[in-house]
């Protein structure tokens, strides 16, 4: 092979023949926590260390969420769970590019939820999930697997390139009501891949601040479905608002009625006040709970809102930010705690 | 001239002589609307109709927040306002692209409140505007304004490309905390310029949907400046959050205080709990007031937190969600009262 002249070329790749290689020349703390947990992906936010609490990896190293006897054996009945949706750890399949690899991902994913999980205890309810990119394939996946009788609700990732309420996903919302099943949505994929940045700042640096950011995806959906008049299109459609704790629910709700006050026309689509949506059509779960080191403080919140009624208990367990039933909300009522910890949910997925 | 060939010409951009010209093929009630108010903008977000209550145009029509001696006499004057904090409404200066225009715009605008409003009346403080854009041209810009005595604080929009905690900033911090001069973030450039999608979620529809998430930017503001140690670098800086109300302050702090207890060696910087950092360097202005109908609620809220010491009045006039200073905050005491609408302003300002 001849080349036409004297050659410089300006852009030649070397490579590593393993990320180790960088490791001697990181400085500390770097390189421990390299050692420790890999080198990070770019805008990937994650808790240092195992996402999952400590106890769910003993006595024999293996994690009791990934082994069906074991979950219902130890963490079930350790805190006496009649129940348990199961919502798996696959929000990621809402962000990827390729709607067709997600779609077959969220497939597999309900499969297996189906085959290996449901079967094993009559305790298990399941949580199926779809690739939100694609409305109508996943509304036919609604329908494909929706209408078994242990799968009780759709979960999807709060991380989004849209919000929520807007028309492109009415084909899902169309099939969610049709087969009577509530829309979970779940936080932890924004920012990361087709999603918006996570907050309305822009990215931040760690996973503290991306954490306590994490309501703000959930809130904005909540006011996207409210705003564009979902629930007028859809009257009997549910969503559950999880994994984004609670506190903020007076915050949103007087502020949404104060400015529906003075903008309705704007919001033309809407019938009543967006509170009254709030209370119709959304469960909110209790995990992380954000609450104060004041009892009363919980309780003055929930009596503000008709919360009593909107809120479900869930554990989140086991990632790290598991919330132990015994020890929340303990400033509430017996009859609050037992419509927060039992009934509404008993509602809500007819158990 | 002659062509070489026949020739089909695939994208030629026929005009308008003027927009009207679609006017007629526009159905209603668009077609009403564009009437009185023009076509919109593409991503721009705003009040239906004109954007400053009705009574600042009174009597002769012309805008009376446009003229110095009539915002003093009239609006000053008709709520006894000792003092008023002259913020503006060129909040746009920082989501524009090009940083030098910007910075250009932002030293007019200051040279324009200082030679045309801080003369007018011993009640008008100023905020100097800076654009953030480029941080060390933001830093001389407050070394040649900063020192004018009447200017007791530097305005910028909470629409931004990048969080405001993020190390690009230094400069200005570094300045401001040199001239003493509390930064206050304003919202209502979320999602424009230069700025990030306007939600955690996306672009929303409407301005309803739109105004309702505005405080999650001026939040995720104070998360990254909490986050990333600023306080830390600047113990003596204080932030102003304007125009987001209040009652989303529990939850953040309760929210934030958790994550630090279990997240605490990602954010190693930090020294003190994140709530003892909004306490200590954090005043929220009351406007547009957030409050239930229930007057207790608010005085719960604010005992929660001390809020009572963080809170300043701000009326936003005259915008249309504008806040009438003797309609707020009934339920709160005589004492909380004082702090809110005076002293605690008073001492920020060192009025």
């Amino acid at each position: 092979m001849r080349t036409p002249t004297r050659i410089i070329d300006c852009n030649v790749h070397h490579a590593f023949r393993s990320p180790a290689d960088l490791l001697p020349y990181v400085e500390e703390p770097w390189k421990t926590q390299v050692k420790q947990f890999g080198f990070r992906s770019p805008r990937t936010y994650g808790p240092p260390g195992k996402s999952h609490v400590a106890s769910a990896y003993v006595p024999e190293g293996a994690d009791a969420a990934a082994d069906p006897d074991r979950l219902s054996g130890a963490f079930l009945d350790a805190y006496d769970i009649e129940y348990a949706i199961l919502t798996g750890s696959m929000y990621a399949i809402s962000v990827h590019a390729d709607p067709d690899y997600s779609a077959a991902l969220a497939s597999a994913y309900n499969d297996h939820l189906v085959g290996q999980w449901l079967p094993k205890s009559p305790r298990y309810k399941g949580a199926m999930t779809v690739a939100m990119q694609d409305p109508q394939q996943a509304a036919r996946e609604i329908d494909r697997i929706g209408g078994h009788p242990d799968i009780v609700q759709i979960g999807v990732s709060s991380g989004a390139p849209v919000p929520y309420g807007q028309r492109c996903y009415y084909p899902i919302y169309e099939a969610a009501e049709r087969r009577g099943l509530p829309i979970a949505i779940h936080p932890g994929t924004e920012g990361g891949g087709i999603a918006n940045p996570p907050t309305a700042a822009g990215y931040v640096s760690d996973y503290f601040q991306f954490h306590t950011a994490l309501p703000h995806s959930l809130i904005a959906h909540m006011i996207s479905l409210i705003g564009e008049g979902v629930f007028e299109r859809f009257p009997s459609l549910k969503f559950v608002i999880a994994g984004a704790g609670i506190a903020w629910l007076p915050h949103l709700m007087w502020r949404m009625d104060r400015n529906y006050k003075a903008l309705r026309s704007t919001v033309p689509l809407l019938k009543k006040m967006p509170s009254q949506y709030i209370r119709d059509h959304f469960y909110i779960t209790t995990q992380p709970i954000d609450e104060s080191d004041h009892p009363d403080s919980m309780r003055q919140l929930f009596d503000m809102t008709d919360a009593e009624r909107m809120i479900v208990f869930a554990s989140g367990y086991p990632d790290w930010d598991f919330d132990d039933p015994s020890a929340i909300l303990p400033g509430l009522s017996d009859d609050a705690r037992l419509r927060i910890f039992y009934a509404n949910a008993k509602e809500l997925y007819g158990l």
